[in-house]
């Protein structure tokens, strides 16, 4: 999508043709740096320091984290050690997994020679497949908004979204923010309700930052204001992302999440979830019984950063010296609360049958 | 309750006699500051800026701020114009206009020159009542933890809290935490999950250092956690406080709270709500509809306070520059959400009938 009139993805090939090029979305909103990777090093730390966040934007690092590895040594016992390096930085992300997987099991029967050029083509392949996912899903997304639009026309459509699944989270267009833009460029009127999604921020970061370079209508407000919000009528669709779904529907997601489904199903505000399918796990179904939630590091509850009377980024402690804190990165919301799915290959209900049709798989 | 060892109250006559002196709880928790209010504007300086907040706390500064008003002129005309000035301070706090209405009634039959001796007299019988009150409600709600206890022996009960409704927010003992209090004085293991409450941090700033300078055992959670914790068991037991009870017993109090109500009835927990019987506006049933929600400034979203890297208070801005944001301080939780209500006179189901049973009310 657009900064301020330039096209950008959020991780491209770097004019040498090896390195690559990320945004440092730690330092955004306030500032707009591009950092230049060189090492799998390099590509766990910006994963694991969340200088690159969001399922699809992670498994893309992990991708080109890959090609800087085999850069340096295209070996067997390499491309092994790579893998687990990167696959160590975000134990909750399924498509992490996938990513390295889908790169180790390609270059593995190929020649140790040939492997550094064949790696960064599946790297680019991998963003590009990404790109033409999170399109396809935005356009079947924006019919929902497209109709709402129609029930009240010359009003805008307002849309609430927890944490970033824009166009930072992925490799361009985003998810949950997909349709939005697909909306907005096609001259639907929409403004969305921003939480601001402590204790990281992203709303506030990011969500807000990438809607409003692009143009798009939305007001920030904090995590407790949605259920408000929806009791008043002023909501009249919810569209988050998730960072893993189970074959049942259930959707891992930014914590939470779960708790605007609840409002949204206490006042029938339909809630759906963008998706592009490497983040289903087939392989789960309950997802509050058996998807490991990631526990941060407590400095993220403790510190909240911005920008200070300086005009410097830096944080300030909230609470007591002698409080203890507890970092819960992601919760739940089981496919109960989900109105549907949206994927790029159309829009689902959120359960096993829903996903398997769409998929084509058997139900058990 | 007790501060390093030394008990306080949140608010008594100074020295002199005649000033008042409060504990300015916009420095908390990093530092502790008592502030000294010597005029109307003084008081209702106190209650807008939020030196003082929570809404026992906020009658008992509005009582004590007619006094310091009469002091300087106890004319009818005055007693009016005091009124008119304070009520003005916060529109959503119901017991500011009862605190008020009840000094200007008390003080309208009584000679003039006698009104200045007779306001304080009265302002002290609130400040005792609202002690009395909120002894009297601990002793009630601690019967919950207390029961629950029985059940896990050895083990703390986890009592999830949002928001400040704690002795901070009262003149002394709480309201929501006055049972926690009491469970914990008499030896029952308690352990507090603490909400930080955006946009004003309540919960780090207030909850977390109160209830760790009386040594109660807490965790520091974000506003999104709770539904999280209550799916996996980790929370025995909700229980927050009240800015305005309807008749019907809806519950107003600050936002967010009805997104962990939500929570609660999706997973079982019981959840309770304390409050002294003056925050009960027995004219409104429907909160939903007919509460008034205060939209407070934005500034309170855009920026956090905490203690920079100097050990100095400052404020960091976390969204950009050209993103607006909306602050609504309150919402709304239905009764058919709350399990209980806590209240001086023992606890009762929030319904009309729960609470006309309670106060001898005839229901219509």
């Amino acid at each position: 999508m657009k900064i301020d009139g330039t096209a950008y993805r959020t991780i491209w090939l770097s004019a040498d043709g090896w390195s690559v090029d990320i945004i440092d979305q730690t330092k955004l909103p306030h500032e707009f740096v591009i950092e230049n990777l060189r090492s799998v090093t390099d590509a766990a730390h910006a994963i694991s320091a969340m200088l690159v966040r969001g399922a699809p934007l992670i498994g893309a690092t992990a991708a080109y984290g890959v090609c800087l590895g085999i850069n340096e040594d295209p070996s067997d016992e390499n491309l092994r050690r790579i893998g687990g390096t990167l696959i160590a930085t975000r134990p909750t992300a399924v498509n992490l997994r996938w990513a390295i997987h889908r790169m180790q099991a390609y270059l593995q029967d190929i020649e140790v020679e040939k492997r550094r050029e064949a790696s960064y083509a599946m790297a680019a392949e991998i963003c590009d497949e990404d790109v033409s996912i999170c399109s396809a899903l935005g356009d079947h997304g924006m019919t929902l908004i497209e109709e709402i639009s129609k029930k009240k026309p010359g009003e805008a459509v307002n849309i609430l979204t927890h944490c970033n699944a824009g166009w930072l989270a992925t490799v361009d267009w985003g998810t949950a923010l997909s349709p939005i833009y697909k909306a907005h460029n096609a001259g639907i009127p929409v403004h969305v309700w921003v939480d601001e999604t402590r204790p990281r921020n992203q709303g506030a970061h990011l969500t807000a930052w990438e809607l409003g370079k692009h143009g798009v209508d939305h007001t920030l407000i904090v995590d407790n204001v949605g259920g408000h919000l929806m009791q008043h009528g002023m909501v009249d669709l919810c569209i988050t992302g998730t960072d893993r779904t189970t074959a049942a529907g259930d959707v891992c997601n930014k914590i939470g999440t779960y708790l605007k489904a609840l409002a949204a199903k206490d006042n029938n505000v339909p809630f759906y979830v963008a998706l592009p399918s490497p983040t289903i796990d087939w392989e789960i179904e309950d997802g509050v019984a058996d998807v490991p939630i990631e526990v941060r590091n407590s400095h993220e509850v403790d510190y909240v950063q911005g920008l200070d009377s300086n005009g410097v980024i830096s944080e300030v402690r909230i609470l007591p010296e002698f409080s203890p804190s507890k970092n819960y990165a992601f919760d739940v919301t089981p496919a109960r609360l989900v109105t549907g799915l949206i994927t790029e290959r159309g829009i689902c209900p959120a359960s096993k049958v829903g996903l398997a049709g769409l998929f084509e798989r058997n139900v058990a």
